[in-house]
């Protein structure tokens, strides 16, 4: 197949960056947030908990073990609420970690990642089908009363990742939650890698890594919605799902991603086709920008 | 399979960089090379194909054209041989690319590419067989009496790109000539994404792209040395290859990144197992540094 230029744009657009540079927020010298200018302006206020460093803030030395470090930022969100910058916590905790696999350096609740700008991780799950006339995709279409991306076109199962959950059981959740897949068929799924991209908004910075799993469907397991995320499911070609990638933005911002590592992973995309291949197979791995002011 | 540290090292050696920043070539106002040193100098003699520019040299506009530009390039590396600092051609050309894709600016000897430091790329194929006890590589023993890497493991068809040639035929020959597989089982090959690295000697530096390619390899397919690259092949459990690879040198520098990618594609590594996962992941695309003086 030959592909059309117009996929790389979906990488650029997760990796556009909202002017302004931002601190940084270090533990053990180590970066572990980039926090947008309303969280750094609590920070600044709290230094029992912070203190500067050149290139922004540090733990002080009564925010040294995890629980603290968990208050400490805890209390940033909770002053941000305060001045209704901020929404209700969502009850459900991110690790706090300058690396995947690291201890957590501290949880902060989902609600205030963004704000503080910490590493968020999720999973990523492409459906595919191998059929006599090719590869095909399972996609979502999400419901429309979502807060984000209401109504676009989604991998058949995605998450985010919550502290003192495997990436596997989270997956499994999700799979059963989302596609009621059940959790024998959820543990085929294979981890494939990773895409990686730093989202940024008027209220913060997302970096963002989404581990990616395979799953060849049986034809027995029809995705079904299994809580309110998805409105359905639908098996499309993977050239109707490249077609759709290149020409429309129907899919939710950061799915296109996952799904060009597929491509490339599979040879739908091949570096005699795709004019965009080898910006595409950098693109999905850029290293996060070091925001300093 | 729990796979201890020592995997990364791979990705950081082949990136290591010599002492000191490089000069810029532009060609059309973009980077096409980082000259060594020595053929910096021969650059610098020769006013009528090279200007300077605050980070190096551009073409002058008596190297406008391809043609013209292959003359230029060749005249610098014919002045290292008249010092006896570039050994002879070896009469395979490679093309002269700001980014793979895009029309040659110009031509070179392979023999002086990293003198003058243009992108290389190469084909790799992984030769894989799934069994009943899990995935098996077929690895090749490079010939003792090869230059670079004698004696060493090595993918079971590897080999430069030259100019002229698709991606496909030239896997299709080295599949030939290396392993002696026919061109229907070559053209079965898929491409699966690459790796990127940046070698830097005392010789030059190599910002080398290789094009991965995963071959299920069919039991009656065995690989068989079709000329002097090659002393045999053995097909390995994976798990073998992974704690050769964590264990030892034993591979030629740049193969362990063509596997650790093959072993992040299909599960071999996992995110909950690999503590290096995420640094190998982002380590195979990592960018080309950009050396300015």
């Amino acid at each position: 197949m030959q592909i059309r230029p117009g996929l790389f744009r979906h990488i650029a657009a997760c990796n556009a960056r909202a002017p302004g540079l931002l601190a940084e927020l270090r533990a053990d010298g180590r970066v572990i947030a980039w926090p947008a200018p309303a969280a750094a302006a609590e920070i600044a206020s709290l230094p029992a908990y912070f203190q500067e460093i050149p290139t922004g803030w540090e733990f002080s030395r009564n925010a040294a073990t995890t629980a603290e470090r968990s208050a400490a930022l805890e209390a940033v969100a909770a002053a941000l609420r305060a001045k209704g910058e901020l929404r209700p916590p969502r009850g459900e905790l991110y690790a706090v970690v300058a690396e995947w696999g690291e201890p957590p350096v501290a949880t902060l609740d989902r609600s205030a990642a963004v704000p503080l700008g910490i590493r968020c991780f999720g999973v990523h799950l492409n459906g595919y089908v191998r059929r006599a006339d090719g590869l095909h995709l399972w996609v979502s279409r999400r419901a429309r009363d979502k807060e984000v991306a209401p109504g676009k076109l989604d991998n058949v199962v995605a998450g985010g990742q919550p502290a003192f959950l495997s990436l596997g059981d989270n997956l499994a959740k999700e799979c059963g939650e989302e596609a009621s897949f059940p959790p024998e068929l959820a543990r085929r799924a294979v981890p494939v890698g990773l895409v990686r991209y730093c989202f940024s908004t008027d209220k913060g910075l997302k970096p963002d890594t989404l581990f990616c799993y395979d799953l060849e469907v049986p034809d027995d397991a029809v995705p079904t919605p299994g809580d309110d995320e998805s409105e359905g499911f639908e098996l499309w070609p993977v050239d109707r799902v490249m077609q759709t990638l290149a020409d429309t933005d129907d899919f939710k911002f950061n799915v296109p991603l996952v799904i060009l590592d597929f491509a490339l992973r599979h040879g739908v995309l091949t570096p005699e086709t795709c004019p965009e291949y080898t910006a595409i197979a950098a693109g999905l791995r850029q290293p996060f920008p070091a925001p300093r002011p």
